[in-house]
């Protein structure tokens, strides 16, 4: 790499002072002190060297820039990679750009961001935070960095938040499922310790104990993330026929594409044998030979309140933590059917 | 929000000079020169009052920072989030970060997502151009910032890239539509001016006339990018009885979801009615009542290279532009049969 150009490098083929190249190309009101021309002949100079003004050093002097990072779980989730986009659209208009770095569910992934984000004087957080990632948070908070939670909260901390009303989504879908005469409804989730995971079971087990049913662990399957051999082998387990299965509820989008790609390998056909209500939006709902149930999140809705939460707390004007929760769409179609 | 903690409010705490607590802080080998307890108090007030030192004033006097600028089209296409997964998973393996921004396929945004990077010190760029940024590219070349371009590339600029083999890519697929018998070959893409767009287009064209078929405009369907009810319009009329068309190769795979969808919704059977062949990957491929036969690009392999190429520039050893050019796996399945 060459040497970067600096004032001085101006100055001196210009024949002036570096403290006058400064001057000018600092859009100072030179009009009454500069000499037009020598004005004129410093900023063709800079463009002609390729100048590039060091914003950092501009952006230190002023403690502001104009960019949020966005931290999601996992950029390759078509979820993530919609709500980013979401939230993106909205900080545009607002006059900001958004960075993203992704996570992968990993404490050490999200601390590293985390840094790198703050090292390049990033403005605000809008986060979607892994699962143990409370102290790096808590951190946040006590630095006071502007941030607001996406997708997931943590109950014992206070901060600002956008999530869906996961109680009441898993409760609907539930509910819809016993409604149509399913029996056994069962319910495929992931093992950990996020709040949304919690949240989302209680509303299928209210639904089912509202029903009159009882809580059947014969109906439940539970697996690892980023474990597709053991989903496998569970979810097979699931199917079998002395479990007496009627109906299923995949709790997040990846849990459903998988469920869906094994039961097409069974040859189980949906509805008939086998009723399903998925979770999120994915192409593949619309394009499977049923058309797919689903409990949809209103992600330009999360993007929106996300983006003008933060922007309350960059402008001061945030009196206390905000907690938003957004009711989802219970998108009932063929694949729910008895 | 708070005061930033300084080094002057730590010294004050301390009862020490500011220069003291800098020189503590910064880990200059203080053993011979500061006292140790002195230094001890100093680091334990740092860490009581949050300190959080000035990383950028670090890294502009160091002049480099470990992360990566990753410039994608679209980060709500699964196609990039992928893509993105993969460099991430790649650089994280050399100790480097990366910070994704999201063109939207626009001119401006593209500028500005460079802009915030550069501002940002980030080390190099690994860049999914959009159409008509040539210049930008050429700038960042002036300015010897370093970058790979990924997915696309100009043909008179030049720069490293890795990208696929398209014109090869599109070639394959059409020679195998053909040779299974398919005699109305038709092909669907977008308008504009990318040169892989051009490459695909050339692939396809190619195949057709070393079969022995001639140029056939009724067999193409060409749409604008984001503008769904155009795509709708101009692909039913595609399907149009009196076109004949038998088959379809899908250039790239928002096209193939768009398409698949009307397909069902006219309920054209595949492959009885018409033989399909989509590009890149997709969740719904799989779920598709009738397995789809894709074009797969090796986006961990595009990922692998483009990361070596940016780091070999970032230390230095980079002689001249490096151009690769991967092949394509065609996934053949029961979709393109006659």
């Amino acid at each position: 790499m060459s040497k970067k150009i600096s004032l001085k490098d101006i100055a001196e083929a210009v024949g002036v002072s570096t403290a006058l190249v400064s001057y000018v190309l600092n859009d100072k009101d030179e009009q009454t002190r500069v000499n037009k021309d020598t004005a004129k002949r410093i900023r063709e100079m800079a463009k002609e060297m390729n100048y590039q003004p060091n914003q950092i050093a501009k952006s230190l002097k002023s403690g502001k820039s104009q960019a949020i990072g966005l931290l999601v779980a996992d950029i390759s989730n078509p979820f993530f990679g919609n709500l980013a986009r979401a939230i993106e659209d909205e900080a545009k208009k607002h006059g900001y750009s958004v960075l993203f770095g992704s996570s992968d569910e990993n404490l050490e992934n999200s601390q590293r961001l985390i840094d790198t984000f703050i090292n390049r004087q990033i403005d605000g957080f809008i986060i979607a935070p892994a699962e143990g990632t409370a102290s790096q948070l808590e951190y946040l908070k006590k630095a006071n960095i502007p941030f607001v939670l996406i997708d997931r909260y943590f109950k014992d901390l206070e901060t600002s938040y956008v999530v869906i009303d996961n109680f009441n989504a898993t409760y609907q879908a539930t509910q819809l499922l016993l409604n149509q005469g399913h029996t056994k409804v069962a319910y495929v989730c992931y093992k950990n310790q996020l709040q949304h995971t919690e949240d989302r079971y209680s509303g299928y087990l209210q639904a089912l104990l509202d029903h009159g049913n009882a809580e059947d662990s014969n109906l439940i399957c539970e697996v690892e993330f980023n474990n597709a051999a053991y989903f496998r082998e569970q979810f097979i387990e699931l199917l079998q026929p002395d479990r007496g299965v009627d109906a299923i509820l995949f709790s997040t989008n990846t849990l459903s594409i998988m469920g869906l790609k094994i039961i097409n390998e069974l040859n189980i056909t949906v509805p008939d044998d086998l009723a399903v209500f998925c979770f999120d939006e994915s192409e593949a709902y619309d394009l499977f030979y049923c058309p797919i149930s689903y409990v949809k999140q209103p992600l330009s809705m999360i993007g929106k309140e996300a983006v003008k939460i933060l922007l309350e707390q960059l402008r001061g004007k945030a009196s206390s933590e905000q907690k938003v929760m957004l009711d989802v769409e219970i998108v009932a179609r063929k694949s729910c059917q008895k």
